[in-house]
């Protein structure tokens, strides 16, 4: 298997862990690096982190609370609507990720191989359309962004995972095991050289 | 106010109604046409509607069974992914809305302003950054390349509605009176000329 | 119809209204209550109003914030628990309604038919089989009380609504119309006469 | 720790496994046993299994499919409704569990010192106060009403548990690791003998 670097993020909104960044140390083979939840950062360290190990790979992983399965992201759009702040205090709303970007990315990653591999594990999974409006959705977008106008050969894309347990345990939300997400991860890893995406039978969901 | 064009979908999906077009019907002052649930036909039904009517503005409603609330498209991707079959028996599958089209356009309505003047009719609304993969989205994006490459100065976008109760009244699931969904739809189109969607307090939702 | 009494909570947990006492006003040839959402005065005052009206049938309804649908309640169980404070403040747990009461009662209205009434008027309805654990289903329980130890004539139940519109237009939260749960109200009070309940072909949801 | 008797579910409704009886089969030091999906046998091969095995403690466990949570049920009612066939192919609708007996038993076990006791191991749980009306709720009262009326040494209570993630890899729906599950119970055995269920500070949800 070629270079793969998988990226997760650090803690926000007041949580104390992250299970992207925690399920990105579990997987073997894979470089993680742990990228800021902040808008003024995220892009940069995203950069760095490519240039330093020069993957042929990038899956990029963040939370996204409340949802059940793993989610694997079809879409970066050239957009930032922040809800709540991020980890610097900032709360950027209406503004692109990219001036002057394109509208947004279709992942050219088979998502739906992608997809099949995770449930072929026993896991939850599906194809999503919307990666948000916060920090996640502008690494997704700057990730498609550098590979479609610097870096042609790169692979890359954006997937979100559910809560930890030990994060919603007063809560009726939805969780999966860390370790279960690593697992999903080395099932996507594995995928995402797949060249079937366009299989007859359709939506995976 | 200028020429309005609004329009709802057929039936479909096993339905025999369908609240868009029930609702467009309820609007005063506006030319209310439905578009076949059809990948085949439905950009084609737009065009003509269009051509036809020569409107200032364009507002293409769907209905979205299982949300709450008005949901106020930011987002159309060129994409097709059909779970289900459309009116016409075909499930396509991985193909774009326009070859060669770019990824997505966002929507370039006041989106957020037009969410608040919902809002303050005292129905819940929302941005939404998801019209999903069926003819929903093949039409919304099919209206935002239109408006793109032939008519720029034509104002569109695309609004998602939730079941009417008479639906879905042995299940679960959220509804929307259509009288209801009528009088959202009278504000959204007058918000719509609104000049002030990026003020600084951010996101609505 | 003989004389009918219907009770509505007024507004709790920060809300302005109630739309269990709006739509209660609503409601043709009934006598409409509104109840304090109080631990320590609730009961005392659905007696005064039983009392004072001498109804054949009572109906008291509360507000059940995220249900999407009119829920006849099958059950009333002798046990508060408190998540927020009530309207005097209070926020007992662990207690009885009744002290040595029994652990529950089961409605002996038609629920089933009743769900059936409010469907076939075109307005989303199930039956339900928790209140919760607050006022609501204190007051049920109360009523079952009442009718089993002091009242057998009297006939009565409980049933929830959701939320009206206004009261959440920025959540995605599902809602209901005054107006529609008004109709449903009314249907409810028809139907509850019905000798048909345990039509063989099954529950209702 | 005293003898403790844990029962879990045959596989239905078109599932090929149960994750209440896979979790019971994981629990050190405590008996597992399957009982079957069917109205008509289950009380008395739960029945049969005490007989056999005379524990002080049982816990019976249920697949909820849809619930995120491990849920600790506080109420078993006295009545069935089945929305689905059990696995003999009956659909009992409108039936007392028990003919004669109490409308619902609220259960004597600390359900809310449970709760805390697997929210300390990171796993999220909930009180519940409904248990439903198919066979698990028919378990649960028909345990309830063995401890009140021949059985008063014994203690004993109903569980509900997640989909286990390969029974919902193509769904959005939430799971949860049997392994997870089988510590959840684990935590569940050994709090059943705390003596603290009525603290002050309220209801656990």
């Amino acid at each position: 298997m070629s270079r793969v670097l998988v990226t997760g993020f650090e803690p926000f909104g007041g949580e104390t862990t992250n299970p992207s960044y925690d399920a990105a140390l579990l997987v073997p083979g894979v470089t993680a690096v742990e990228l800021p939840c902040v808008f003024a950062d995220a892009p940069a360290a995203l950069r760095e982190a490519i240039e330093r190990h020069d993957p042929a790979l990038v899956l990029c992983m963040g939370q996204a609370g409340g949802r059940a399965v793993i989610s694997v992201e079809k879409v970066a759009i050239n957009l930032i609507e922040a809800r709540i702040p991020d980890n610097a205090g900032a709360r950027p709303s209406g503004l692109p990720v990219v001036e002057g970007g394109p509208d947004a990315y279709l992942s050219t990653l088979p998502v739906k191989a992608m997809v099949r591999a995770v449930r072929a594990e026993g896991i939850p999974a599906a194809v999503s359309y919307t990666a948000g409006t916060f920090v996640c959705n502008q690494v997704a977008y700057a990730l498609a962004h550098l590979i479609a106008t610097e870096r042609p050969g790169l692979r890359g894309g954006f997937v979100h995972v559910p809560y930890a347990p030990h994060q919603v345990t007063d809560t009726d939300r939805p969780s999966m095991e860390t370790a279960t997400v690593a697992r999903a991860l080395t099932a996507l890893v594995k995928a995402s050289d797949s060249l079937e995406d366009d299989l007859p039978e359709g939506a995976v969901q």
